[in-house]
């Protein structure tokens, strides 16, 4: 379970404590706020603070006072028109802060992007609790053969019991070891900052993470992708839930021309025009590598 | 005057519909939402939003929960030892979105702060208005003789009235010039995006500009210096008064640590280790370049 | 012309003192030091200095030491690979350094692109030259009647006369007064950084300007794109031609991967799917807004 | 041994040819190329390329062409003046790529650094090597009793040994585990990108990590002073031996004004005038809490 009690007491406290503004309010938003969003086995994700909305992409694109007039065009024809033709600052006036708990190897790929403010729990000043990801069996996944970097079936059998057993066992062990090497009981105790690097990488961490919706909305484009790793796309996924219902103008529109459309590369738009006067064109005529035509087929 | 009748009218409306919300919220702030605060003769600062307060800040050094434990430290302490050992992630964790009219000269030197998001009214788009900045006569500086980017004595006299003249008619020539070029009555009209190049740096410009409170207050800690020109620093203390209302303790952290407080160098620290000690230092026994020397003397 | 006769003299005795280097060298881009690339009436582009080649966009993406294992695949399949598929920190291992001369209205769109770093000619330390941007008959073109920040045909006749009458006589009296103020000789003078509020938007800036390849092509598509302002499209296309030089490969693959591409909507591939089967869809059948419907065809 | 033979003989091979350049070369620099500086057991950093030089950065200061004038300031002391006035942007002119082998929990702590650019080698896509930081004894430090994230005395006897044994044991069985769960030898083989999860923090990683001049100053203050986990602060130091090697008159003036000055608060500053004068000041006397004043005091 992702909360204590004592947490989830503390959070109840606050969710009673409603406070009146003039800032940009989204009632969605505020349902999100002070709830962890459960992810993986004992990750959350959950809204710290949000601000901006739909319209406060339109007042800043339109650089206006107030609510900004909407004669030339409505809020919703705007944003999409900025999504289309890859407007970004607008986007960059709404910001997000999330707290969230995920496995090491999932924040080392996370802290790629690098657009974004972190505050990470100190694993120097504080003691880390014993909370470790262990995979579902349907996540148990084998290399992919055909991708070097992709999953394929699932394990099966002693095999998944074998690894599974490694995961828990090697990882009790390691926070074993961890707390009778940092224990300042009878002995000196080793110092948090070297004891640490005993742990392994699917521990839990948490942090603090702070984003304009810009740079989220391309995380979310790269992490929620079909190619992202699971154990990050699912934490893409559950930001991706409150985004909608943060900018749901917004959000709409990246669907549209992000995440659900396509880039053709010159030799793709080519072959496209092609084939819709009727030219029946394969790999040899397209002008395409093996791997660019095959990934262009599977788009068409 | 900076807010036209129908601005503040819509202005006048907004802040008459408070809503609730569960976020961090700072009621000396919500007093300054949607007023401008106005800046030489034409411009103005106005706060369109904000996320965090002191409290965020220390929330987010702990990574806690809700408000956070407070037993170690409280959190006026904390900000402080934050500040002084230039942590500077957890002021991160607090955003602001301003709304800003400045000449352009202006804007050229602010835009170089980096780490920012900006909106700017578009020139190529739109028309812009006939407001220039004149300066007031005790800002009409002559050119410093002892600092090649600096600024002596006021013009006295026939001299500053030239000035202001040229400085007017120029401009007024200039903006009869833009508006006469774009003109389609009668004729074609020159492409706004062409006709601005006539218009000269003391023009006003309107940006929303949007940037966490570490770089806020580097941005504050260099533009409100006094070597920074006039006309870019009252824009920073007009702002500096916002943060005082929006995060007190960390902007007095900030006054005592950066703004009031001095670097030493090494060599200027090994002269007050001395002086300390009753040695008579001089330049030429201080290791110092006269430049350094003359710095140092000033400090103390 | 750009370049004064000590300005060559010195560029010119630069050029005649190679060093023997152990870096990634580029025959090709080592033509191009200490040349500049006339742009525009009086403005420039020159290569002052760059870091790495196509190798060293592989040996990042390996991590490799040395040139690298070339065993898998081939340099340009690896880099075409990693552009087709949105991989950016590769190609942020080149960095490239420009000295940049440009008109006032240019260097303020150019700005915008906040990854890089920049050093511009201070007018508040130093004196402008009288150098201001004049348009050719054929790029003063008058407002698009179709799109809000575009051109339409070129003046003509008187009225383009006038304009260009305007635009110099506006400058030059403009730089008269500038002289005038700043003139230390019988008067004070009054401060750089307040005369140069006089100058229009039209007069010549330089700078230095540094940025990594990634974002350099980020720069490009955006800049040499046929709805930027001409003015500065002029400045990405002589930037393209160096990057062609400098790095062939990532060059080729910008081309056919960004610039020669199409971006569909999820609507827009579901019309080429629905097309490609013989459906005959029209604006209305598509699912498109008329002006996404319009820009869809002129892709196809 | 941080290199193989095959590695050390595609170096020897690359710096056994040497390409003439135009660029700013620093013969120094040159003597670190294609060399492994080594850092810690198995660790390494060497340099890969770098941009620019100390003339560089003074030509980036005054826009100039070639070598730019020198009549105004001599080269050092401009760079003296740009450091003493926090004038950043002249440094970020200078560029530098470096490979760097390091531990995994460095690697965490170096990342928080988010102005460069990154490569890092892939677990999702490669086997990661069976390598493993095990401290020195001399830096098998205790937990600090007085700094929460600090160090005190190296551990001794028994408790030493126990430690050094549950490292070096846990990471062996981690590894076994590891290479037995990604073997495909009469099984499916789990995933490269979850079996990495079962390595500690200890384990090697590499990457190129590219930063211009200004940041990487910034990196050095911070991690190569003393309250940095000792961990870092040897490639901080193995760094700055070569940043003073590249750029001598910039690595002066920053040990002088950023590494061996100090920074004093307003009421530091207040205090020290007032010892100036003769005053006896205390704690009591000071303005200052118990724990800024014992800075204060540690500083004089």
């Amino acid at each position: 379970m992702p909360l204590s009690p004592e947490q989830q007491a503390e959070i109840d406290a606050l969710r009673a404590e409603p406070a009146p503004t003039l800032r940009a309010t989204v009632p969605a938003m505020e349902e999100h706020l002070y709830r962890a969003a459960p992810v993986l086995d004992h990750g959350f994700v959950r809204v710290v603070d949000y601000m901006g909305d739909d319209s406060a992409i339109c007042q800043a694109a339109r650089v206006s006072y107030g609510r900004g007039t909407k004669s030339v065009s409505n809020d919703e024809g705007l944003i999409r028109y900025l999504m289309r033709h890859w407007h970004s600052t607008p986007f960059e006036m709404c910001e997000i802060k999330l707290h969230v708990k995920l496995p090491v190897f999932v924040a080392r790929q996370w802290i790629r992007h690098r657009t974004a403010n972190v505050n990470e729990y100190s694993a120097r000043y504080s003691i880390l609790d014993r909370e470790f990801y262990i995979p579902e069996p349907d996540a148990l996944a084998s290399q992919s053969t055909s991708n070097n970097q992709g999953r394929g079936e699932a394990l099966a059998g002693e095999e998944a019991e074998r690894v599974l057993r490694y995961l828990r066992d090697d990882a009790m062990r390691a926070y074993d070891h961890y707390e009778e090497m940092i224990s300042d009981d009878g002995q000196q105790g080793l110092a948090r900052e070297l004891a640490r690097m005993n742990l392994p990488a699917n521990i839990y961490t948490q942090w603090y993470w702070k984003t304009d919706l810009h740079n989220l909305l391309h995380f979310l484009r790269l992490r929620a992708d079909s190619h992202a790793q699971y154990e990050i796309r699912v934490y893409a996924e559950a930001i991706g839930e409150m985004v909608r219902d943060w900018v749901p103008f917004a959000y709409r529109a990246f669907e549209d021309y992000r995440m659900g459309g396509a880039v053709l590369s010159a030799a793709g738009l080519d072959c496209v025009k092609r084939m819709l006067k009727g030219e029946e064109v394969t790999q040899e005529t397209s002008g395409m590598s093996k791997g660019e035509w095959r990934e262009f087929r599977s788009i068409l």
